[in-house]
């Protein structure tokens, strides 16, 4: 089960990279301006997760994550500058893996006793973060928080979910999965329906 | 005292959401992106002090802050969207909040041993960082170090005067009063008579 | 030689610090907002490092750094103000404190039992991010991910050099000298003959 979730992280590692580069080709960086969006987006969550719950920084701990973001993000740099690729085709994976972020780093954060509000937003920051930084870096205002998307909604609904159903006695496995399941058909729905939250509007 | 201050803390944290929410209303985000935008500016500049200051982060230790921040929040959205507040009546709880949000990092950063220069920035930082998050993360220049508004310049003199009081031996509790009095004072005379420090200009 | 590399160093800090002050002028920032972005840049990129790497921040421990930067950015500041300076005169300086932030970055983060490509990317940090920070403050795309600059690259490769020439046991003192060059002069012949590496384009 750690094994399997070990992998299941690095592949959304993987799959944020790629979006980092996808995002990066707007804006002229080059190859190594890119690669490094890439790490940003993926590995930019956990990290400011890590440093607010005085943690060691995973992949400083252990590379493979960067490794991961690395070859992730050199392959899809040449993939795209072949092939042009639609870029719908990544909202599953990256669905998937705003699920897994959040998940795991709801866990982390109550495994380190963090209270249950603080905790959700640890796992909102580290599925939603690297897109921040993704979008900071590329001067764009941070799509995760705009109209129509649901996407720090739905990470913050199935945070609090996996806390919510611990607390009632569900096993952590049961509750991740209620957890991620409920994140992927938010989103899911957001996209297919175009769901949206109430905004302030172009008030003022 | 320690109660008191622990209160007005949490007014000045509930003041710097609603400034988030109310600047977040420019940009299109839907209600839980101007919320994470509010929680941002609530809580970015204490943040950021403890961790350069290697200490456990103020709202993980205690959510009360965080709650502060999301309850404002909420409350800023719906009323914002039902009545059309003026923007100016926020200038004085808002320069309430820098003068405390001041203080109170220069005397953490102090108590922790951070020689004096590092001390007073970081009094700057707990002040207006959350000002500077919430501008990146709505894609603005951060209006603090724009021309006219002497905001970070308050919080500096403030700090200063906080810290070479003390040196002078007035008790902490009476260098506190002056200096939060002089950034409010600064902060308040920049606003009625549009006082500016030299720029760079458009010189390049 | 570990005075030298001090004062080499916080002679780095002052350069960076002076491309703040100037970056800054084209956003009508005020004296304070100026002095800010100086420190940011200067200091931003070591600080990133010490919080990845959980060390305590330089500048509060000894703020040295901080002085530097704050009385190079007041000296350009005015100087900028009275006479005007051509933006190149500083590119040469500049380049020098990419090489040595970036071998700096590294070496710190070999000492702190970083595994090796994690520690290439802690230089890389080190001799980046700050000025990444004074472009995000300044509300521009990082200059540093963009085209034709082989910023980052230079900074890069000439950390995966150093880190490989030592695995090959060149001494640490002759490994630093032969990254520094390699980074001083592939950022050179950048500037001179318009190196480049491939970008995305605006395929999207």
């Amino acid at each position: 089960m750690d094994a399997l979730l070990y992998w299941v992280g690095m592949a959304a590692v993987a799959v944020s990279a790629l979006t980092g580069v996808l995002d990066s080709g707007r804006k002229q960086m080059d190859l190594i301006g890119a690669l490094l969006v890439a790490v940003a987006t993926a590995l930019g969550g956990g990290t400011v997760r890590d440093l607010l719950l005085d943690r060691n920084v995973f992949w400083v701990v252990d590379q493979t994550y960067l490794m991961a973001a690395l070859g992730t993000g050199l392959l899809t740099f040449f993939v795209v500058r072949s092939i042009d690729l639609p870029p719908k085709l990544f909202l599953i994976p990256d669905a998937v893996g705003l699920a897994l972020f959040t998940v795991i780093g709801t866990q982390v954060a109550l495994q380190w006793h963090t209270p249950w509000l603080a905790a959700s937003l640890m796992g909102v920051i580290t599925g939603v973060f690297g897109g921040v930084l993704r979008d900071i870096l590329c001067n764009d205002v941070p799509s995760v928080f705009l109209k129509g998307e649901l996407y720090a909604t739905a990470a913050w609904l199935g945070a609090l979910s996996l806390i919510g159903l611990q607390e009632l006695g569900t096993s952590p496995v049961n509750a991740a999965w209620a957890a991620m399941g409920i994140i992927l058909v938010l989103r899911l729905l957001a996209l297919r329906f175009g769901l949206t939250l109430p905004t302030l509007g172009q008030t003022r």
